[in-house]
């Protein structure tokens, strides 16, 4: 019996990082004064579906309640807290949100990203000014960095000046929906692959050569032609100044960056790794002004980014910066026999250690031998042994072996707490 | 635009408060020497239905995915736990695992009991020691009383004294599922219904209230028949001894307490508040001794419970006993003028104050009215505002405020930290 094709289980060596993982990008999300919000795990379909472009749409794990409701799985967490948004009229904007949940999507399971996964993200809802851009993105830097991380580095880009290149190769204005989703696979399908898929769109192959080119080439002289794609660069520009000059952040533009969503209306960024190759861009974000509109809301404009958390505990991995997993327990009590009265007096001395010191204790009811206990749990980590037998139960005392030491004494109960701390 | 029936969103006060309970409830299951365990939001349907029962199997929120396999949202967490026992023969026992998660279930959404709800719980997994079911009720006695919740009391029952009460009392064996699943109805429905329901089952209508009598009654004099319903008793007084002597817990008998699932085998128990009449239990629990091997295991002796953590927290606010949320800032740095100098001022200013003292700080971009954002930030809790314009970035200086008590003071940046610090 598996768990369905996609999923995994955490034990707790795998649930402990994670949540350690999650808990330091917590601390740097609340000191930029982000507060927490958790939505259900399932919307109204129409809902998901809203702004989030076809391919993640076929994604969604969708069925009915059992009143007929059309719901799916929550695929991201950006659309439903739009839907907050864009029902709670009289929140005070700006709006600084976090999320630290799981979402599903129905795809090819890959590395760091099976069916169910996590993503740790924040919105900044009621602010158009690049500033908040540029606070989005150092926070996703700030909270990667917190993690462990420092081999990663952020590519910027702006969905105007994209749209503005694809256009001046002959793709249709019709089809650039379409042209975004072939781009955003460059990295994962390769270049021959998106010029051909481009040049399927309705341009000439050189045109979307040439394009392409310029697209992903840093520094290369950009044609933008709408008044749409001179305000995107111009933009790019202030984002990058505030990062670089009051977070002291680097990123670098790279017009090869759309991001797969379909929401996306201004720049849009992806943080990577020397691993992307193999595992993607462990973050990504960017602005969406008309999402919340398009759910039934005033016009907000916003912006955010999410992580995701397995991609990047699996680059941790590779870098060895994964944390330090503690053993489940400190210490273990083992009565000796099978008196009720020893067992009894083994689960009061557990009792004592767990409150007065908060070492975290175990009571071995069932220990078949003594030696083969000891070895066990010394294996797992466990630092003392407690044992007690008639004899004890008779005195007060209790026998405490250090377990690292294999130094033993044989003591008081009231005294345990204080030879436990000395060691 | 509302998120699905029998769901809500939780906005970061709401959120807050569960994620302390939360934290309060994980270290007590941790200093007991539980480790955390993640499972899959949804499990092959036929794992959730082996032994849920009737009742349960009924909420399943069941959909095929995308290849066409049957899937369900898990209802709790016990069967997935199971689940990854039974398959995982190497697992060293005892396991003590825990959780923390959402479960779904669709029925009609009541007081502190959504169709989406979160349970932080502990399985004790081969230990067949009547000590085991004893730390399992102890461990829920001490996480809720770590919770700020002191007016709860336990009561334990036996699946196999109530089953041979009924037996007595005429319902024949084979209705045993339905006539538990009508009495678990009692505090809900009432003595009436669960009289006449009983009765429908094939015993007279006074021989059964004879035996509700004796299962609500504490102290009654019981008529158990089978052995097992002997050892049941013996059982019972077992961990009532170990939970008096040893944990300084106590417990009342109460064989009107018989669980919902399906699963259980031995020992069952509930936490009851005052409210519980219109909220329901707060946890329970139990032994399934036969779970694992259901789902091709081997047979391994099993026990645990979970905390309905919402349940819990409409308890603890009718008893006023919730933790206070803080602000979600405690300081705020206003830039003023449109000038992106004083802007990038304000946001390096802003990073000092998070780097080296830790409060939260947001920065204000588009503040319309300077008196207003005072004002308001205020009202949010925050503690400091700091405002800059043309001269502060000029001579190197910020403006303090304190939100408390409306003192202000011009300093240099350098001796922002040490101000905020001693005030």
């Amino acid at each position: 019996m598996r768990p369905p094709r996609g999923t995994k289980d955490k034990l707790p060596d795998e649930a402990f990082i994670k949540r350690e993982i999650c808990e330091r990008i917590r601390r740097v999300f609340e000191l930029y004064g982000y507060g927490e919000v958790e939505t259900p795990a399932f919307e109204h379909l129409e809902v998901l579906v809203a702004k989030a472009g076809e391919e993640v749409v076929e994604q969604i794990y969708a069925f009915k309640d059992k009143a007929g409701r059309d719901l799916g799985l929550r695929f991201e967490l950006t659309t439903p807290i739009a839907r907050i948004v864009a029902s709670k009229l009289d929140m005070p904007k700006p709006i600084r949100f976090y999320y630290i949940q799981p979402v599903w999507r129905y795809e090819e399971p890959q590395r760091g990203r099976l069916r169910e996964f996590w993503q740790a993200g924040i919105e900044l809802i009621g602010i158009s000014d690049p500033a908040g851009d540029a606070e989005v993105i150092a926070v996703a830097y700030e909270s990667i960095k917190s993690t462990g991380l420092d081999r990663f580095e952020i590519r910027v880009s702006h969905r105007a000046v994209v749209e503005d290149i694809l256009l001046s190769a002959g793709i249709p204005k019709s089809r650039l929906p379409e042209a975004l989703r072939v781009l955003d696979k460059l990295e994962k399908k390769g270049k021959e692959y998106v010029l051909s898929e481009l040049s399927k769109l309705g341009a000439s192959l050189e045109a979307v050569e040439k394009a392409l080119a310029k697209l992903t080439t840093p520094g290369s002289e950009l044609e933008v032609v709408s008044q749409a794609g001179r305000e995107g660069l111009k933009r790019l520009e202030t984002i990058q100044d505030i990062l670089e000059n009051s977070y002291n952040v680097k990123v670098t533009l790279d017009f090869g960056i759309v991001r797969g969503l379909g929401y996306y209306t201004g720049p849009v960024f992806e943080v990577k790794t020397p691993q992307a190759g193999e595992i993607g861009s462990i973050a990504g974000g960017g602005r969406y002004d008309d999402l919340i509109s398009s759910l039934g809301g005033p016009q907000i404009p916003a912006t955010g980014m999410a992580i995701g958390i397995e991609r990047l505990i699996e680059t941790l991995e590779l870098e060895k910066r994964t944390p330090k997993v503690p053993p489940q327990f400190d210490v273990i009590v083992i009565p000796v026999g099978d008196s009720l009265e020893v067992l009894k007096y083994a689960v009061r001395v557990a009792n004592v250690v767990r409150r007065e010191s908060s070492l975290r204790t175990i009571v071995e009811y069932e220990a078949k031998s003594l030696s083969k206990t000891l070895e066990r749990a010394s294996k797992r980590g466990a630092r003392f042994a407690i044992i007690v037998g008639e004899k004890e139960v008779s005195q007060g005392k209790v026998n405490v072996r250090n377990l690292e030491k294999w130094s033993e004494a044989t003591i008081a109960v009231d005294d345990v707490v204080n030879l436990l701390a000395s060691q």
